[in-house]
């Protein structure tokens, strides 16, 4: 394998899947960008990126990093009607960064091992701004072989890579106990913020007072100041949380393990979104605790 | 008054109040310690305090710093048998530390000011060691007049005094908000360590991880490394939220306010205190968790 010709796919070009694929270009590596989207394509050839058939640079990728909604997509994407797993070469690593329950990572790998692919199991968390930052945090567990080969598109896509292990689902694992704190943060902090209102406590003075607090929290600290401005210009959409926590709550249940706030916190998301609120930034479940109590947020109403 | 002889009196030795009462004594004010139970007035006296009747040094007092446990509480102390609010000279300001509703601070104000002392609406935040340190936070609303006679005092006990306005009530309602953040954010570490263990995520490669992710919460910063360690002697005891997130449900249901994740975390707290561990740090909240899914945590089993 001429190393001077290597170069990397990604799959999945929407709001997280851009970001990193720009920083790969960013970074100097040969990007080929694929996605069902033409627009979202054209847009990264615009940056530069390399588009076309998969079959034609397969022999050149050393890793392809799968950036879609779930294991289902996922799974499509690598065995489904045109998947690309039969189409890449012996040795080329599986990067996969949906959150996904750690058993359909378990099984991802397994298929793609049987056909000579290397396989990482590495979530991504950080959110969009992030991603195009290349400051991503990579949960990635996988084989030294998966880790070594899919290196400098890892050192691209991230500036905080944590080595979990080389069992695959160690990563998914992490992510969904991630994902299940930041959710119910989230939550918390719109069932706080709106509380405060209920008490005469604007927005503002709450984020002001609660940040240097010991009420505060990562989740507070990035969402809060959304509800203090009215923005909800959807950096993390309210939909994103029926998903992430719709998956961990389903490997609790698989677990038997009880999962209360979780399970709160998903019915605040579900019925924010079922009010419409859907596509909105996620902070935007405070708007759903405040009306439902008839208090008004700042830029709502 | 011969400004010379002013001193401060603190009602409560407890767990906060005697160390708010050396952080007095440190800052060199002369201080007079009371509590019904004697063992902690000859513990405050043996760090150089002063006890005594009221009565004796009343005329002496710019401050009474009451650290009980709620608004009842304090109640009696002002106002029940032997209560001291009329031993008190005019001018004197109370300040009221215990976590309670604003309209129970309003109504104690009113009668206070009736009596022409002065009253700050105080709740402090920050545990037991910050109290000790003289480093707490003060969440504190009050007249111009009741934060200037309170001056001294709060600036031995506090690093930190957020001065939310004049409106008595003010500083219980951001206690409040603040007190249903920290008691969902413990809960949440508590679902979120065990969850981990079901995943095989041993609690410390989930505090070492989820530390420096979007997952992170000062809550879960300062409790979950008990749960690491196993060593659940209480710094803030399990039963402390029992109380606390009563009061703030209690304040949310007098607002109409529906507040799903402060029941659930408020419903936790009570099973694990059914089940024993009432008395023991709230970082116990995980072991219920644990032992509810059949799972072991360190220490524990």
């Amino acid at each position: 394998m001429p190393m001077a010709s290597r170069s990397v796919a990604i799959f999945g070009l929407g709001a997280m899947g851009s970001g990193m694929a720009g920083a790969l270009l960013k970074a100097g590596l040969k990007t080929h960008g694929f996605d069902i989207n033409q627009a979202a394509v054209e847009a990264f050839q615009a940056k530069g990126g390399a588009s076309g058939d998969i079959a034609d640079v397969a022999d050149t990728l050393d890793a392809v990093v799968i950036v879609v909604v779930n294991a289902a997509q996922t799974e499509a994407v690598l065995f489904g009607e045109d998947g690309i797993a039969d189409k890449l070469i012996k040795g080329t690593v599986i990067v996969a960064c949906a959150t996904m329950a750690p058993e359909s990572a378990r099984d991802l790998a397994q298929r793609c091992n049987a056909m000579g692919l290397l396989y990482l199991d590495a979530p991504v968390s950080g959110g969009t701004l992030r991603a195009g930052d290349g400051t991503l945090s990579i949960l990635a567990s996988g084989s030294a072989a998966a880790f070594e080969r899919a290196g400098p598109a890892l050192e691209a896509m991230s500036s905080n890579v944590f080595a979990l292990g080389d069992a695959v689902g160690a990563g998914s694992s992490m992510k969904a106990i991630n994902q299940m704190l930041v959710g119910v943060h989230i939550a918390a902090m719109g069932e706080a913020i709106s509380f405060g209102v209920s008490q005469g406590v604007a927005p503002k003075q709450f984020l002001d007072v609660i940040q240097q607090c010991a009420g505060t929290s990562w989740a507070l600290e990035s969402r809060a100041p959304h509800v203090v401005s009215g923005d909800y210009t959807p950096l993390s959409a309210v939909d994103i949380w029926l998903k992430d926590l719709g998956i961990v709550q389903d490997i609790a249940k698989s677990a038997q393990f009880d999962a209360p706030l979780t399970e709160a916190a998903l019915k605040q998301f579900t019925e924010a979104s079922a009010v419409g609120l859907g596509r909105e930034d996620d902070a935007a479940i405070a708007k759903h605790y405040a009306r439902r109590a008839g208090l008004t947020l700042p830029g709502d109403g």
